[in-house]
């Protein structure tokens, strides 16, 4: 099937205000808030522009140079979306640093529902993960990356933890931040009387954890719990829960908590 | 039990010959060779001055300002160890970039096994992950971090994917780089008949995989491939493997490449 030609919009000025909301990417970086968000790169893009996406697009800003190379992805963009196109030069007067992906887009994060609206709207049967404590953005995009790829049903985050919708917790969840419904409010102990309220199942992983995960049978509603790496999960979370731990072999510490947190989805998601 | 102070060497200046090997490291970065390596990091540290690591350190420097906090891990250290020390100004002036953690060593590579000579060095029960065009370092540090936390007996890399010993590697494998034999030579087609001819079967790792790996029985001696995300695996080499795959959701694309493997490695290495 042929593609339908995109419909570019050309810039002239790093200036012009149509692209006002792609200026200072990096004060937007350290805020993480505002309503809007960035997504950059192509295989999130393929994400964000297709039905999987549960955010509303605002525009696309491309380099003229890849306008040809994009033109199939861009062709499933919805007919009213800006996309407009400028130099690199031009590019880089924008966003204050170069864009090597040559690819950004705006979203809107629209009406966020609360973790209980969150939990409330979860099916019956239901695979929840939920971190706590975790300040690395790598580390919650991998985190949504994994709960993306099997299939869970929401991700729960303390108000420690990142926004999943940070540029860099964006791009490394390749798009899974845009897919898997989510919210992060509070703390440890209000999102835990939270799940129990709604009759989950609360497994809290740990080096120490006292089942091995290969004996766990999930529950109907499971929710997985993980903490920062180092510190791990607070005792006020461990006896609210079944501890389960992943076994390592003698002596090496421990797994990155996104790949723990695959291992538990891998295993609890029986897919 | 009281630790034994370490014994530091004062450093006056940036120029000093003792710390040469310090010099340039981003150059050294670029390179990735030259019989040393870098390891930078409290718990990289941890691990290099702990009878696991496999590798001979030649020198440690760290700031002045960390020198008490470190002295328990420092007394860990060899006797014959030099261990420098500097403010973080001369610091600065060595290295070229600002060493946040304030803690760096340089190790050295020593001989190194061909792949052949690995191999042949492996028990009669063995596990093997093989990684194949893994040219990201952040992938390959990951691939050796969960190398070594399951156990895996060795590690084998062909010439395209990076050297596990690159500085970026070893700190996102935290010391798993430093602890799981290795060897980076070849391609593909050389590693795999090494392994046929050794008696390993080789699962090959694939969303298009024949097998689930749930259902898959480790052999005696197996061989986990990977291959870069997005072209993954070639054809060449799935024709010659058992073809595995870790099921996903529904629409979504794929896992990491190092958590793929850890999920691999968790499923096979059965602790």
């Amino acid at each position: 099937m042929p593609c339908p030609a995109p419909r570019l919009i050309a810039l002239a000025s790093p200036d012009d205000p149509r692209i006002d909301a792609y200026r200072v990417i990096k004060e937007r970086d350290l805020v993480g808030r505002g309503g809007r968000f960035i997504v950059e790169g192509r295989t999130v893009l393929d994400v964000a522009l297709s039905p999987r996406n549960r955010f509303r697009l605002e525009s696309l800003l491309i380099a003229e140079s890849r306008a040809a190379a994009l033109a199939p992805l861009l062709a499933q963009a919805p007919a009213d979306l800006p996309i407009h196109t400028a130099s690199q030069e031009i590019l880089d007067g924008i966003t204050g640093f170069h864009i090597h992906r040559g690819l950004l887009g705006v979203g809107l994060r629209g009406e966020e529902p609360s973790a209980a609206e969150l939990v409330a709207s979860l099916p019956e049967r239901a695979l929840v993960v939920m971190a706590l404590g975790i300040t690395n953005h790598d580390n919650v995009g991998g985190i949504m990356r994994n709960a993306a790829a099997f299939g869970a049903d929401a991700v729960l985050l303390d108000f420690a933890s990142c926004d999943p919708l940070y540029r860099k917790a964006i791009r490394v969840s390749v798009g899974g931040s845009l897919v898997v419904p989510f919210a992060r409010e509070g703390n440890a102990a209000t999102l835990l009387d939270l799940l129990v309220a709604e009759g989950f199942e609360l497994l809290a992983f740990s080096p120490a954890g006292e089942t091995k995960l290969k004996d766990v049978v999930a529950a109907p509603r499971t929710a997985l719990m993980v903490g920062a790496e180092g510190p791990g999960l607070s005792a006020a979370v461990m006896v609210r829960a079944r501890t389960v731990s992943i076994p390592m072999a003698g002596g090496f510490d421990s797994l990155n908590v996104a790949t723990a947190a695959g291992i538990a989805l891998y295993h609890l998601a029986d897919l």
